[in-house]
């Protein structure tokens, strides 16, 4: 029962019913016709399907050891796995050709990391980081540094780390220790990092650590923080691989979820201090990070679609499996549970979510390209004023919706769902960790609700709740979706109510009284943002019903639709009420213990 | 940082100041004086925080280990506190004196339950599942079965399982087929019973199983299940044990949580077949079984509320130490996360979610006590048609709310909620089972939304509502609390109006129509009833403050109230509308993998 089938029909509704292949038209991906992406699509699959999935179980059981020495055996098949993905080309998917890449679009990109992701969550965030260190080099690295050491991560010969966190510097990376000491072109790194993935493994020949770290006579604070390179070997001028440098996998944490992933700490400097070299300007690190995790923010919502993608697959086969009770629909004595109108609530709600979050995330996709590639500064910059925008409202609510829908795929399998043996439990301890890292969904809300929403008194914002509200308009004039239009509508009253409301306070009281409003703004925007894709996927569905489409996926579309509309967003709404309420409370409660 | 402290305070206030000690004016409590339930909370703490907490952790990572002879090990230390538990009498707490026990209110049984759950749930279900074989055998079994295995299991020398699921009979439990054939005075017990909880283990010196089975010559169906009493050692006339029975336990589950509870897999009559004897009626085990299971419902809602009050006291121990960042009240460098206000929406979220379930499950608590032993036969029936609707919400609704509370601790703690060490990530999985058993979820939404609800025509819910709208119109009427009497109007009224909307289904369409409303309802419902009581304990918590209390707890439990009525609730109120968009999307859907 534990098997996945990447989901290539509805990535495709998505990017080509719904987006209209809106990335190809850009002249940069002009070699990248609708064919292409569906054989790239369908290849993908194949690789998650066959390759990655069966794996995703083993992760779970075996884990990933350390052994005496240090070094990480990963767990039987992840390796070859790994291997498999690199030599078919994946790694540089999105990367452009001049850096090796295939140049394709990152609708495209994060359509294959979804299916990757859904395949086999710890084993995908090993690529995942390696794309966040090639995006800083790309941006930040020195021409030297670029022809180094970027072949070799594009192809994925080499993966990459992002080393920030120290015990005393989570989500406050301004407390960071590492020390990095000159010495002749280069630095002598030494301090510890910890919660490092994929810092140490077998499945590369050479791992290449982007480190946060600060020089001897450094400011205190975020100023003082630089970036440097830190390869596990160090790399000859002929591209060869040298000595072993000064950096040890101390201890490997033991998690709740994502066993097949090592989450390492790492000891730089033990013994002659780790060399490292300097990555752009002197007292940027934190800038040129934040480079990547915005893509990195991206990639694990994306991350959460696909666990929320193959827990709703894992429910769904149970549920047309496991034969219990008489059937409230036919009457029929033993039918399956799928037949039971309070799982079938349980069903479409995880489907309808899932389909909502991924036509979000693609739509951020869409728009990265643009203003990546856009042909004008203003395509370009209004473009990234949306990708701000939604990044944090995809990296949180797709995750935290991923452990709703993971938690009810243990529901609809009832006790087999609380045994190991079940698989769903192993979804809900993977998904848990993605509200976590690359910023806590917290983190996250305070960045929509303080930087992006204020920084510009809410333009970007008011734009796309007018985007929402002229689909909206286009479900009223619909003859049959005016209810849905209403419901959108509404919701989108109540983000455009509860901006005005978050906009006041940060004027009046400044960014620490916005804190208080910041979740609950970024779970409306969820809602109604998801609700305002499922609208456009309502529009195009009906579309191709008229044209004689007779797939019942159509039709099923429009009841995910209906669903979140109708069913999810009110839930969402009720979040316009918690803000107008106020936060009173918040400031009169005493923390005690 | 991994203690429990039992919430002996918030107990004291529910019992004391918001149920005014009701129960204790019962005639047959004549005995228990509020002194002496003081005495029994502080004493029943200090076995949960000194004996059983420390343990929760070991049983986690030691679980429970099946010998090569199908004996179980449990964790080290688990024996012993059972039995210091046992050996305190804590075990026939609510127990009738005519039955060897201590004759306390279920409100204080139920209080001293939530402090060992919270201390540790995995062992608290020993007890727990002891005492529905207590309760069925007190009302079902004959004088002689009373005599012979009721004295044991109340001082708790023995313990009690419930044997009812089958691989094929889950939430169908017609579908059993274990076998009872007669011989003589007895019957031969032959079948397989899986998700035995303390099944077998090696804390009592005997088991007493409680079985579903029926006779060769039963009718399909509910009406052929007899309730067969199966020890594990055979009782002597003398009351000495005799000889081993023909059950073994065939295997342990390996499940997501709860480790340090032995969930068997038991084989009944492997060989010449186990000894049983009949209890109660042939053909009225599932009826007598039910006697039980309501309350066991109710115990496992009190099972969530402890671990959720366990996820608050780690999450707030957590918050107060963990330094990171600037605080946004005081400006200061380097504060605590306690300080954050997103952190303390977090923290009081969880805090008065709790501080609110506990205080519905205990008023059900002293529903139950006027129901067993009110005066008058109104006065009973009465409180058991409120108990009757209240059971299936706490069942729910707690359980539900735990998840989300102890994933809340999780998201408190970061980066180390993720892993073991932390301690938060057991509260989730340990958490996680309760919404699935004793009747899932959804199963005790349809008992609500179906059985519950239709059967009076909805008589007992709004006289229920009406009770809260009278808690409504004394808060609008006190200068303080006017907005919080609003809102809990609203809330009411909407619950009432799906009420009508639920009761027109059931009436035009037959129960199975319900089912689609059921969750939603019941989730109206629960956020509902939280309100009122929470509004109840903001009047109480007002009257103390009002008289010159000094204690920071009453400000307290205003602001939890506050939280509740104004943050809360709406979320749930939001399930009105859910209702009202009707449920075709659920017909509409179709199931595929």
């Amino acid at each position: 029962m534990n098997y996945y089938a990447a989901p290539v029909r509805d990535l495709r509704f998505v990017l080509e019913e719904q987006l209209e292949h809106r990335s190809l038209k850009l002249p940069v991906f002009e070699d990248a016709s609708p064919d292409l992406i569906e054989a790239v699509l369908e290849e993908a699959a194949k690789l998650a399907n066959d390759v990655w999935a069966p794996l995703n179980d083993v992760g779970d059981k075996k884990g990933t050891t350390r052994n005496s020495d240090g070094s990480i055996t990963t767990a039987t098949g992840f390796a070859e796995a790994y291997q498999a993905y690199a030599e078919g080309g994946w790694n540089g998917i999105g990367v452009s050709e001049a850096l090796g890449g295939q140049n394709l679009p990152e609708v495209v990109a994060s359509s294959v990391q979804e299916m990757l992701h859904g395949a086999n969550m710890a084993l995908g965030l090993c690529p995942m980081l390696t794309a966040g260190a090639i995006e800083a080099l790309a941006h930040h690295g020195s021409e030297a540094q670029k022809d180094r050491y970027l072949p070799k991560l594009v192809e994925g010969t080499w993966t990459g780390t992002m080393n920030l966190t120290e015990s005393q510097a989570g989500s406050d990376l301004s407390k960071v220790r590492t020390k990095a000491t000159p010495e002749g072109d280069h630095y002598r790194i030494s301090g510890q990092k910890v919660y490092i993935t994929w810092g140490e493994h077998d499945a590369a020949e050479n791992i290449i650590h982007l480190v946060l770290a600060r020089k001897p006579d450094a400011p205190e604070g975020n100023r003082g923080i630089s970036l440097f390179l830190v390869p596990k070997f160090l790399v000859n001028d002929d591209g060869s691989l040298g000595e072993r440098n000064d950096v040890t996998c101390a201890s490997i944490e033991h998690k709740l979820g994502i066993h097949g992933s090592p989450t390492c700490t790492l000891s730089f400097g033990e013994n002659a201090g780790a060399i490292g070299y300097l990555v752009g300007e002197e007292g940027r690190g934190l800038n040129h990070m934040f480079t990547m995790m915005n893509e990195a923010r991206h990639k694990v919502g994306v991350q959460g679609i696909g666990v929320a993608e193959r827990a709703c697959q894992h429910a769904f086969a149970y549920a047309l499996d496991r034969i219990q009770g008489r059937s409230p629909r036919s009457g029929k004595a033993d039918c399956t549970i799928s037949d039971h109108l309070d799982v079938r609530r349980m069903l479409l709600s995880m489907r309808a979510r899932t389909d909502s979050l991924r036509a979000l995330a693609l739509t951020c996709a869409a728009e990265m390209d643009t203003a990546r590639h856009g042909e004008s500064d203003e395509a370009r910059d209004q473009a990234q004023a949306r990708v701000d925008l939604l990044i944090p409202v995809i990296k949180s609510f797709s995750t935290d919706q991923a452990v709703e829908i993971a938690s009810l795929g243990i529901q609809v399998h009832g006790g087999m769902g609380y045994v190991e043996e079940g698989g769903a439990a192993q979804l809900l301890r993977d998904a848990r960790i993605a509200p976590i890292y690359e910023g806590t969904n917290g983190i996250q809300a305070l960045d929509l609700a303080g930087r992006k929403l204020q920084r510009d008194g809410g333009d970007a914002m008011t734009a796309l709740i007018d985007d929402v509200n002229a689909t909206a308009d286009r479900l009223k004039a619909h003859p049959r979706f005016a209810s849905l239009g209403e419901a959108l509508a509404a919701g989108s009253d109540d983000l455009r109510a509860a901006m005005a409301v978050v906009l006041a306070q940060g004027q009046e009281l400044g960014q620490d009284a916005v804190q208080a409003y910041a979740t609950p703004f970024l779970n409306l925007a969820g809602h109604v943002l998801c609700a305002w894709q499922m609208g456009e996927a309502a529009l195009k569905a009906q579309v191709a019903i008229d044209n004689g489409a007779s797939d019942p996926f159509y039709t099923q579309k429009l009841v995910s639709a209906d669903y979140v509309l109708k069913q999810w967003l009110p839930v969402g709404r009720a979040q316009r009420a918690v803000i107008d309420a106020g936060m009173q409370c918040l400031s009169d409660f005493t923390v005690s213990s």
